[in-house]
């Protein structure tokens, strides 16, 4: 009799359960429709808002260049437009603007799985801890190298063994890898890193491939064999100081900018695309310097492999990849400064246009 | 006067804007909080509903062991049971769910970004095509290596260059960590899939990354110094032929359990965790051969090393991983295999019990 009590039982608490799982599945799916329905109004003013702002910035500078404007309240009024953009961009509106589009490189690796954080306490966190990332790794991008160049002198006689080397070029790869990635997700999450840091990223990724495959030989004439793995370790802590550099100079400013309320918290300067004026003039000179011996560290591989010392692709191939770097990396440069001085030009010359009427 | 018109309208529009993004910003925050107070009930309630469901499973087991429950009777308890789990885990109550906590290997990559999909229709593409991607990969997988061997005989004479080896071991390396990511990602997503072959790609990942380190090396005795090589593309082939069969009988199996409503549809079965019974008694004995293979390639590898053929430790450390790998598989399929067999052999004495009382 208690048996077939509990028998019936568990046979009663079944099709309650089944029951209940298509009572909760029918109230998700009313809420679900419920919120989206909801949310369609916002998005709709959130993509409104969006143009208007845009539409309006452009009309003060039209105003400000047919000199109808005075370029204190134009600055006023621009002030006011970006505290309204930071506020759609930056609040809960947000998530109702349309996203970027995810690039090939994340796609590649993940499939299309969406990596938009809709909070933005969980974009924030993207981007502390891209930030802390960067600390973290732009010291051992210096230390790793230096330690790798120093056994060499003292204790290797000018000859490295190869293991150590590759798995720091190993060491490389993943995280440049992991950078491409980050940055990609960063992008979509609403920040504004300049599409080249990437592609400087992807190509120091192909680089640490290619140098994975570099043969490291031991032998009598190894210290000649292994000028071009010591050219790369050369660069690669010029990295590493360029990194550190970027990191304290980006973090301080964007500091500021929030701080002032001038920039969206997503912002990711990786190179130098804009500047606290007073340091910019100390770290430009610097990345000059860096992107300089970038180039020569590439023609330096180049020469090595055309007079004939070291012979293999990966030589030459990495050679051009550092010489495009560098000059990838000086175009931007140049080409954020004289971005950043016409509009400081513009308004200069406007305001002493003004004063002299 | 004209003039003065424009700028005015401008400042009205500005202010305007600035009104509106403030608006929009109460909207979109009182929505937020209201979508979470409303999801916080159907939370509580879909957790529940897990536990009653769990509970509800092991009493069954358990009045099914003291013979109480006619197994017949319990196989249709568990049948409503389990579309009671399938509606809570595959329906839009699903994401009101904990997710699965993600692992390092993504958190290595991506940082603290969520790639868990709320939408169920997002989760079921990312599943579709990571099954199509394994589709379009397991043919390249057998063709690539079987293409470098076939022309290191016709064309090489026994004697591969080493650029068209190292392009296919940075595809194997690309390939591999596309596969642990994809499948990290499905993880979070609710696929069940085993640790292990999560596990095995990361062997194999580790793998191509060793043999790109690899001196390919050309000359005299280069036929016997790339005999490495040689049983490398070999077990690269073989892997081949294990994931074309394993994909189709999986997307088989999948199908069919999806059209008995047994599945969720998040479920992954990479290697043969379980089986369409016909099919399964075809697949384990080719699956037992492969892993025969890749064993007997991992001792030939530590062969060549070991009697000084070639001494790379790259040779040394892909030979074990391969045995490592072949024990692994081996024991999660037995393993399987005898999970199954044990549910089956539960099923059936009970049955002929219930008979001879």
């Amino acid at each position: 009799m208690a048996e077939e009590d509990s028998v019936r039982s568990v046979e009663d608490e079944v099709s309650r359960v089944l029951e209940q799982a298509k009572e909760l599945q029918d109230l998700a799916a009313s809420l679900v429709s419920r919120i989206s329905a909801e949310e369609q109004p916002l998005k709709q003013r959130a993509l409104a808002l969006q143009s208007s702002i845009r539409r309006i910035r452009s009309s003060i500078d039209s105003l400000l260049y047919q000199k109808i404007l005075d370029p204190r309240a134009a600055e006023k009024l621009d002030e006011d437009l970006h505290r309204a953009a930071c506020i759609l961009s930056d609040g809960d509106a947000s998530s109702y603007l349309p996203g970027k589009t995810q690039g090939r490189f994340l796609k590649m690796f993940l499939g299309p799985i969406d990596v938009r954080a809709t909070r933005k306490e969980v974009q924030f966190k993207v981007k502390e801890e891209y930030n802390s990332y960067k600390d973290r790794i732009a010291l051992l991008f210096l230390l790793f190298p230096a330690t790798l160049l120093v056994l060499r002198y003292w204790l290797w006689n000018g000859c490295m063994p190869a293991f150590p080397v590759q798995l720091y070029q190993a060491w490389l790869l993943f995280l440049y890898t992991g950078l491409g990635m980050r940055e990609n997700i960063l992008r979509v999450n609403g920040s504004d890193i300049r599409s080249w840091w990437i592609y400087h990223h992807y190509c120091a990724m192909t680089m640490a491939l290619v140098s994975l495959t570099w043969e490291i030989k031991r032998g009598p004439d190894c210290v000649q064999k292994q000028r071009g793995v010591e050219l790369f370790l050369q660069w690669a802590m010029m990295q590493g100081v360029a990194m550190l550099l970027q990191n304290r100079y980006q973090r301080q400013r964007l500091y500021t900018r929030i701080a002032l309320g001038k920039a969206q918290r997503m912002d990711v300067v990786w190179g130098e695309s804009a500047g606290v004026k007073g340091q910019l003039w100390l770290l430009c000179p610097i990345l000059f310097i860096l992107q300089g011996f970038e180039a020569y560290v590439g023609f330096l591989l180049l020469r090595t492999a055309f007079v004939g010392v070291v012979s293999e692709w990966q030589v030459v191939f990495c050679g051009m990849l550092l010489v495009l770097m560098a000059v990838g990396n000086f175009a931007n440069t140049v080409q954020t400064l004289l971005a950043k001085s016409r509009v400081k030009a513009k308004m200069r010359k406007s305001k002493t246009k003004q004063a002299a009427d």
